[in-house]
């Protein structure tokens, strides 16, 4: 890996203490930093080198995914951490950077490798890279790099002008938008589900699949981020980005050994061929939702309306759900139902594949069997299971048998440390590129205008529930239902009972 | 269920201690029984009643699946059951025995509904079914059912004078030849798999599967049987008839919905498409083979020609392996390899589906996946596994992974109960059909003549290991290998070590 420096803004910020340190640091004993790697952490308040690191070895205790317990390997990774006071607004402060920068890169011998890693609001990245620019930070000898969190864009006009601003400085190879989903094993591994199991391969298609089901529920409230939020609301906060994310990584077709350029290309062609919503479709489509006051594991919890920080009187999604269409030659005729919400029953990031049983028309009895499932769990646990019929050797009947696989995470790298380590070895496969950024966006606009107008429905749902019950109707209109909502709840009554010993799953 | 009297001839033998007796026992605290039954047990010894029953309940106490923990359940169970003393060739005897049926099923009531049970060697099936006819006992004014052991015939021409012999008495649909491996809740699971699951019935042909391989592999050696098996062999005593039925029960193609004459027309179908081997492709598709001395769980065992009752210089095949062809829409061009053993390495029936990789072909890189599997444990545990390709998430490589669904059969009817209890439902699904028996035994003739004619070279394998070599290189010429024998041997090896954690399969 290349030697480089690091150039975080935002050093001494939540993320960068939550996330980036620790992940550094997880990256630094696994030997996934380069030999040599300086760190300059940037923040607007003075403070010693040493009072930095401090806090950064706090951070690490706090939050690396490892234990923290070897002093040398901490003092190692803290000695190539750099603390440097500059006001972002403040064009003198990013000359002086510079200097000391190249300085430093000279008297180490480094090669000019900079990674500018944007860890601060998203009103400061335009500002940001322009200084960048005007003090000479981004003229290398070597290459540049920048990172940018969430959010993009506030929506299609504002993105586009984020992105013309930062591509002003950087080139798109050379911008990383982290989208944190896509760092997350089992979304990492939708790519290559399809195109490295040929059993999945042949299944991947209209011709089999009936619907999929995209999931992403929390069970937080807004908790302290009103200000942020309630100008944002789920579709743009969660579905602009994660949820479509997830479509594209899901619906792309890839051929085997493909490189980050084609994983790019073929997640572009998901979102061409993504059904635009006419105006007029866009209440049957979309479900938008607020929570108000319920229970949540036995405490009452309060209502969007009544948080801290958001207006008695706001619209703003918590919840919303969607119908899709991908009019491609795989997935023309199946519904994709995406929905993410706040304050939702349980916490859990899931694709249900469902699958269509060509034969049920043919059945000469009232018998009927249930649908053949794949259910991906990206969150909070991994997994995947089959859920196939089989007859149970007690009744002779024909039963739903889950097959299942899940996997022990407690070894397994943050999406940030996936992430931040993919970035550093310059692969962008796990990024979102500008064109999906632009397409999503493009896709959402309506969306938010026919908020904006008021033209959907604001539904309230129970914190603590599914969801509005229209975000139910959506499907049932079309002959489904969205899976494992009552099966959770079954779950939980099970949990009491004793299992029928004749169908239980053991460990393999 | 229809009132019936049960005849059991050889009630006193080993298989009517160990199987019919616990089977009718656990039917009967099912409730599975008829509300009016009758067992009459038959044999050459002279015994009182209540000295019959003791030894029958002496037999439930050790081979019942359940505890026999209820002394009121036991009596009753025991009430309904007679002896009989009976020379099977002995004309009178039968006469008296009809005189004495009849007697009973006039004082209680009962309906002429009457099973025969051929609990006996297979030579006395022709004398006694003649006897039954002669004697009037098959003369019902209600219905007859015969139930018959395996071995069904010793070859084309014996079974087929053998069924003519007991067709002359009673008809096909009268007649049930046990084959107890269609007892098996995985093997029954075979017919509904497919059909019940679309995911399955899309993957279940030829463009899809690359090859299927069917094994029954025991650890015993030959034990008290050599009279009997050194005059039979592999190829008779397991590939005629249970290897056969599952090939059959894996790959006919069946309606939702079927009746048991589906079943056996779409078995029979199964059998007409089996490609026939000509004398002289005999030794190129079957490997015969025979144990040697070897280790078995640390202790030495002898080889088979040192078994006790065994010619020393017996040519007898303790163990097969064939490829088959079975020339129809769905599996042409794809073999079937199936091998049955004793004294193999690992007790174990078991069907492994391999699936194409049809994008191999277009690997632009050394990288190559395994390919993907589906697993179907017949027993001793039953369960079902699917090997698909997942990214390990620390190290980004694909590995293959088990997705594992098992099931816990200390519940689960013994094949004999769940025969049984069809027999007397009158429901002949899980039974061979004469068609099949012929067409199996038909398939067969060829191989049983070229062993006779020493015309296939008898391979000889260590007791404890996976069979000769000659049945490896019989997959090694098509590209493939028998899936399992190695994992086996690592499996052992991980089971010292800790599993990678991060790839563990959990329970669900």
């Amino acid at each position: 890996m290349d030697a480089m420096t690091f150039v975080l803004f935002g050093a001494t910020g939540d993320l960068a203490k939550r996330k980036i340190f620790p992940a550094l640091y997880n990256l630094f004993v696994d030997q996934k930093l380069p030999s040599s790697f300086e760190l300059v952490g940037l923040g607007r308040r003075q403070f010693q080198e040493s009072e930095f690191q401090a806090q950064v070895e706090k951070s690490l205790h706090s939050f690396s995914r490892r234990p923290v317990t070897d002093p040398d390997s901490v003092a190692q990774f803290l000695s190539m951490i750099r603390y440097v006071e500059l006001n972002v607004g403040e064009p003198a402060d990013y000359v002086k950077l510079n200097d000391r920068i190249s300085q430093r890169e000279q008297q180490l011998g480094l090669p000019q490798n900079r990674v500018f890693y944007m860890s601060v609001g998203p009103e400061l990245f335009g500002p940001i890279v322009s200084n960048l620019k005007a003090s000479g930070l981004s003229e290398v000898t070597g290459w540049k790099r920048l990172v940018v969190e969430k959010p993009f864009g506030h929506d299609l006009v504002t993105a586009r002008e984020l992105n013309a601003s930062l591509s002003r400085v950087f080139d798109e190879h050379e911008t990383y938008r982290i989208d944190h989903y896509l760092g997350k094993p089992m979304v990492q591994n939708l790519e290559v589900l399809e195109y490295s199991n040929p059993i999945l391969q042949a299944l991947w298609r209209n011709r089999y699949v009936a619907n999929v089901q995209i999931t992403a529920a929390e069970t937080v409230g807004v908790e302290s981020r009103a200000g942020y939020y309630d100008h944002s609301g789920a579709l743009r906060d969660m579905f602009q980005n994660h949820m479509l994310q997830m479509l594209m990584m899901l619906a792309m077709q890839l051929p085997k050994h493909s490189t980050a350029d084609d994983v790019g290309f073929k997640k572009r062609k998901v979102m061409e061929s993504l059904r635009a919503l006419n105006p007029e479709d866009i209440a049957a489509n979309v479900v938008r939702g607020q929570y108000a006051a319920g229970i949540m594991g036995g405490q009452e919890v309060v209502g969007y309306k009544d948080e801290p920080g958001v207006a008695p009187n706001s619209t703003t999604d918590t919840y919303i759900a969607a119908r899709l269409w991908i009019d491609d030659y795989f997935w023309s005729e199946v519904p994709f139902y995406i929905r993410t919400g706040k304050r939702m029953k349980s916490k859990t990031t899931r694709i249900v594949i469902e699958f269509k049983d060509p034969s049920d028309k043919f059945t000469r009895t009232n018998e009927t069997t249930t649908p053949n499932l794949l259910i991906i769990d990206i969150g909070p646990e991994a997994g995947m299971t089959f859920q196939i019929n089989m007859k149970n050797p007690l009744t002779g009947k024909l039963e739903a048998v889950p097959i299942h696989f899940g996997s022990d995470e407690s070894n397994v790298p943050e999406a940030y440390e996936k992430l931040i380590g993919d970035m550093m070895a310059g692969d962008s496969t796990f990024f979102a590129h500008w064109d999906e950024v632009e397409l999503a966006w493009q896709w959402v606009e309506p969306i938010l205008q026919a908020f904006e107008a008021n033209e959907v429905p604001i539904h309230s749902y129970p914190a603590g529930s599914n969801g509005p019950l229209a975000a139910k109707q959506l499907l049932e209109a079309d002959g489904y239902h969205w899976w494992l909502d009552e099966e959770l709840e079954s779950e939980q009554a099970e949990a009491a009972a004793p299992t029928s010993p004749e169908l239980a799953v053991t460990q393999a």
